[in-house]
């Protein structure tokens, strides 16, 4: 680790590269007391720009005092590369849970109620439709995605399980399963929900065993990455009526390429990317960036700390 | 009133005509004590086939012994012509309630989170949407599908506005206005729902000055009745992009004929009235009947009483 820097050069705050929500994070940090300076004189890094992770590792190699790296997302795999151990590293864990989980929850009462046929319809179609209220939800992930999401579901009489790395207690679920025993933790489930960092471990986690044990009429629904399903998997139990359908915020590849079957097929429903929204999402992480700058500046404990090893 | 019926004499109850969901009824009645006799001979009369409407008061004329009719539905705008005062009437008044909310639920957050784009793309597009958790939304009507719709917001933390016939309080809505006062209860509101008896009072309650005032990117959801909306109003509204959006389970006409714009308007979603599905609802109703029948046997006070001067 680098040397803890004095409380003056605490102070000295880089919010770097220039981007959309720029603006909004060096008013964050400059509210919670700092001096925004270059990232040469700076002893801390807000990254400001998601879409240029690849850029990262550079700036932290020819500046090697920067003591605490802030990211920009709760996700953290396209910054893989250039994590260590030199330094404190921050994610936005948790800090657009609630307009994810809102998503979420979105598309699995939308799926199950049948909106990818009703919204395509030009004309007075037959009933469909089943019910999230009173039935069984499945949550993969018990961060904080997951507890916004048992938060929003307080009235909806579910029986929820949540499956986690290891089957500690989480509030409100009335089940924890282990990862390795997810596709058990599907069974007859009406919704499943995939809300945890993508890891090699967590790759294809959704695969034939999950789909196949979930209720007939079951969603789907991916607010994670587009890695955690196995595309293929999914398409099959489409196509063999194994699941009702997937509502899919995210994909891979990312975008999603115009032509692939998923654009088109009619249990499929793909937002792109919008569960947390730049609108609704930029002053959710300048709140973030000015409580973890204020926590900095004071030598206090930082929140979202990433663990290098751990990889979220 | 005709006289009340002998304890014999209620144990005979008729269930006509034959529908889909006859079977279920008669079921539920029996369970319940019920004799199941032909309607000549019944104390009671449990009409099982919604669409049949129309045939309700000839029987009723042939049959002035019945001392209560049971009416499938909640709305029972249909069987207006028929309502009297020489026996009582029942309605599944709220039994629908928890799927419809659950409907009404989905169709305001899938408005607000651009569905009636993103399920019509085929192709990766911009972010848009609205957050309904931490929002406003405004209810109108203060009967089942309201008081089921408030305990599925529990975990919301909307600023929640009801709108009836006289402002007395509603458990959980932190203000409750007069029906009169209904546009300016929608003032900023994200969502707008209409869930209350269509009568002549209520048909277009909401028009041109409930729309304006709703927020710009507001979506207005309708699971009362296609009358309760002018349609009019609602297509300019649209088109001045006053509101974000309308999603509708209920039309006028019903069925929405084909080639009529709203079928294709790209902020309009329709839903073909299947907020409660037959599957989702004969077990209500037949949960229902089977209560009322327990009652009407045991002299007990029936749920659903229908005011025939009110009509609902």
């Amino acid at each position: 680790m680098t040397p803890a820097p004095g409380p003056d050069a605490r102070r000295r705050i880089a919010v770097e590269p220039a981007s959309g929500r720029f603006e909004a994070l060096r008013a964050g940090a400059v509210a919670a007391g700092a001096e925004i300076v270059a990232v040469e004189e700076a002893s801390a890094l807000v990254w400001a720009d998601p879409k240029r992770a690849g850029e990262l590792a550079g700036v932290l190699e020819r500046n090697p005092a920067i003591g605490w790296v802030s990211l920009p997302f709760a996700g953290i795999e396209n910054y893989a590369h250039a994590l260590d151990t030199d330094r404190i590293w921050t994610a936005a864990k948790g800090v657009y849970a609630r307009p994810v989980a809102e998503h979420a929850l979105m598309l699995a009462l939308a799926g199950l109620r049948g909106m990818s046929t009703f919204t395509r319809a030009t004309s007075w179609s037959a009933p469909e439709g089943h019910n999230l209220v009173d039935g069984r939800i499945t949550i993969l992930g018990a961060g904080g995605i997951t507890t916004e999401l048992i938060g929003l579901l307080a009235g909806f009489g579910c029986e929820i399980t949540v499956v986690r790395r290891r089957p500690d207690p989480v509030e409100g679920a009335h089940r924890v399963v282990a990862f390795d025993d997810r596709a058990e933790a599907c069974a007859d489930a009406d919704a499943v929900v995939v809300a945890l960092a993508l890891t090699p471990e967590t790759r294809h986690c959704v695969g034939a065993a999950e789909l196949e044990a979930m209720a007939d009429h079951g969603w789907v629904v991916n607010v994670g990455r587009g890695g955690h399903i196995d595309h293929d998997a999914l398409l099959a139990a489409l196509d063999a009526g194994s699941i009702g359908g997937a509502a899919l915020d995210v994909t891979d590849p990312e975008p999603l390429p115009e032509g692939h079957r998923l654009w088109t097929h009619p249990r499929v429903m793909i937002t792109p990317h919008i569960a947390n929204t730049p609108e609704m999402g930029v002053p959710l992480h300048a709140a973030h960036v000015e409580r973890n700058v204020a926590a900095w500046i004071a030598g206090g404990s930082l929140e979202g700390v990433v663990d290098p090893v751990l990889g979220y």
